[in-house]
């Protein structure tokens, strides 16, 4: 007998009528000789909503009580999830993250998974029953009721499968599949029959939305096989792999973006490698996520050092450079915002130098500014202001020949 | 210094704004001197919408799973209170049932409270902290999710201030303290400064509606003072007190109303102690509340048994006798719905017998058709049929001399 562990996002939950179809694709992979677990999200609108509240009391919501305040969405689908599965005659069963023994690390909002104690998910479906358990969130050692932040019900999906060495993961969105970049952005963007973990992290990262980052690193590590697929439409999605099971045709297969860029420049930093590690050691301890870094010398003694991170996280990365100011003994700091970043993705691309030539002439060519520039194995990344990122992307899908002919029609379903 | 427990209903915290004043409330009490533990409802209609999302999927939803549903609504209270008093710079913790140690039996949907481990809710108190603890819910030995049925919120309240021994209990809702009886119904009913616990426990039993009984039984044992009182008016509540530190000076303290009572009538079983046993047996593991019970005998064989529940558990109840139709050997069972009961309440009745006549006369002169009746050391109650009930609270709360001359002004605040 398989073991599937299945992710329904929150627009795949959004209404009592779409939680009954969920329970229909549940049903028919139990009915397949599966033992099943399934992970949702909050119910559609749910979480902005309490958001919405808890602003209204407070402009600084404590992130231990939003995490108490947000998990009730999951919490709020799960119930109802497993009475749809109940009401079609199956045994199934509904767990919060802390009765799935989900548990994590004490930081608030943005939790890591540190391991899952699966006694009780394992008595659930020996006993015959489909497991429900609420994504996002899990419990501290302390007892506390903790979230995963962005994307944390797919964490929660593949680490589930890791730990229970499910046979696969299915991740269920409102997407077919992964494409070679947004199909919103680039109408003639392709969809990808399989991608490997490495590219997928990547495009992860890079914005492409689809399936969150930390979510691919975990399946990753436990070699969780994943596929990616629509909730609405029936129709194969894209397979995420190892890199070694799959044929390298292509230079590149994906152009990712990130709207929500910002970059900070430390200015007249002492030039020693002691610099980065208080530099990055202080952004580290608050948590921000620090992406691109680019560093330049420009006398003996100082140097600069510029860095990317999340819009969202600019003004407490601001507020932590300013409270070590003596320690980190800049001469100023600046930032800017309305940024994105593009980037073009592909497992062959460090054998190939004429990728990033390509990619630097095709955004001259088309008069985008680069303001910052990164590479890694797999990818190139660069900064360019906001209002340029939908037409940089497009300009590269061409410039790759990542374009189909006929533009994909479910694109646009929901 | 003092400790407090204070209980908000789901009208006081039913909007973000009533949530800042049920926080001033709460900071006021601390601010006196006192340690505060707070307990609240579900926002204003939550629970009522979260039923109606189950209504959708499924006509019969599985108690285990409306557990973890409807706890959600108690689970988003405490944490948006809390940021209410954290706002206010104060320093404050919530807590849901199970973190708070409530632990409760497995009886889904109508748990009662086993046991309370105080140690988390100490030690946050200890650390100066406001512990705002979810109402209504707890969790059992396997660690299910549970919820303590109707006036859950107010058990949940007394049965915290009892465990901490708390100075004393208040409860805070949207009338200004127990009324002779239903101010909406009689004008002139008239708010009493005190009433006994066992008064207190017929009129909350009868159905006053300000406290539910089993919140004042648990009130009674742990002799924990209970206040209630109003979240909306400054004004003294009504002191729920031990008999003895009261005067008994009048025979009828209040009238109480029950508007959804149905009656069950099961004919011709065999007229002996076992048949009882049986009966009730099989009700009670139903978990069916039986409240009034006339037995009669019409020949030396048989025997019929007539009884009252309350109308939502009446189908539940026919179903249980139809099911057991042959070990009962009955001969049928009779049914009538539309009734309700009102009952004379009042510590010093057993010692006058005057009170039954007089009850009885005033219906009777009022044109009320009695249809069943029961009498305890405190009370008597009459069911009679629904649409006279109101007529009948109206005259005997007149008979019995509890008018007030003029109207209370601040009832129909809410």
């Amino acid at each position: 007998m398989g073991l599937v562990v299945q992710k329904f996002g929150g627009t795949s939950v959004g209404s009592t009528e779409r939680i009954r179809k969920v329970a229909d694709i549940v049903a028919r992979t139990q009915a397949e000789g599966n033992q099943v677990v399934v992970t949702v999200s909050a119910m559609g609108k749910t979480t902005d909503q309490l958001v919405s509240l808890a602003n209204e009391l407070t402009t600084k919501p404590p992130q231990r009580e939003m995490d108490v305040l947000l998990t009730t969405g999951e919490q709020v689908s799960v119930a109802l999830l497993t009475m749809a599965l109940m009401e079609k005659g199956l045994k199934a069963r509904s767990m919060t993250g802390w009765q799935a023994g989900i548990l994590t690390d004490k930081v608030h909002g943005k939790a890591r998974i540190e391991e899952i104690d699966t006694t009780r998910l394992r008595q659930s479906l020996e006993n015959g029953e489909i497991v429900v358990v609420a994504g996002f969130q899990g419990v501290s050692s302390s007892g506390e009721i903790t979230t995963l932040g962005r994307g944390g019900s797919d964490t929660t999906a593949v680490a589930l499968a890791g730990s229970l060495q499910a046979d696969r993961c299915e991740i269920y969105t409102d997407v077919t599949g992964v494409f070679t970049t947004d199909p919103r952005v680039v109408p003639k963007a392709r969809k990808l029959a399989e991608i490997s973990h490495e590219e997928m992290l990547e495009l992860a990262n890079l914005g492409a939305g689809v399936l969150h980052p930390r979510s691919v690193e975990c399946a990753m590590t436990h070699k969780v096989p994943l596929v990616v697929r629509s909730s609405f439409v029936e129709e194969e999605g894209t397979w995420v792999k190892e890199a070694d099971k799959m044929e390298e045709e292509r230079n590149v297969r994906g152009i990712a973006h990130d709207m929500q860029v910002a970059r900070i420049k430390v200015l007249g930093l002492p030039n020693n490698t002691e610099s980065f590690t208080r530099l990055f050691g202080i952004l580290a301890k608050k948590h921000i996520n620090v992406d691109m870094i680019v560093q330049s010398e420009h006398e003996d003694e100082r140097m600069d050092v510029a860095f990317s991170v999340h819009e969202d996280e600019l003004d407490q990365a601001r507020e932590a450079l300013q409270e070590h100011e003596e320690e980190l003994g800049y001469i100023k700091v600046l930032s800017e915002t309305n940024l994105a970043k593009v980037s073009a993705v592909g497992a062959g691309m460090v054998t190939n130098p004429g990728v990033a030539a390509k990619m630097f002439t095709t955004l001259s060519e088309a008069g985008v500014r680069i303001k910052m520039v990164s590479t890694s194995e797999i990818k190139i990344s660069c900064v360019v202001p906001k209002d340029q990122a939908a037409e940089a992307v497009r300009e590269l899908h061409t410039a790759f020949d990542l374009d189909v002919k006929e533009p994909a029609k479910e694109k646009a379903l929901v």
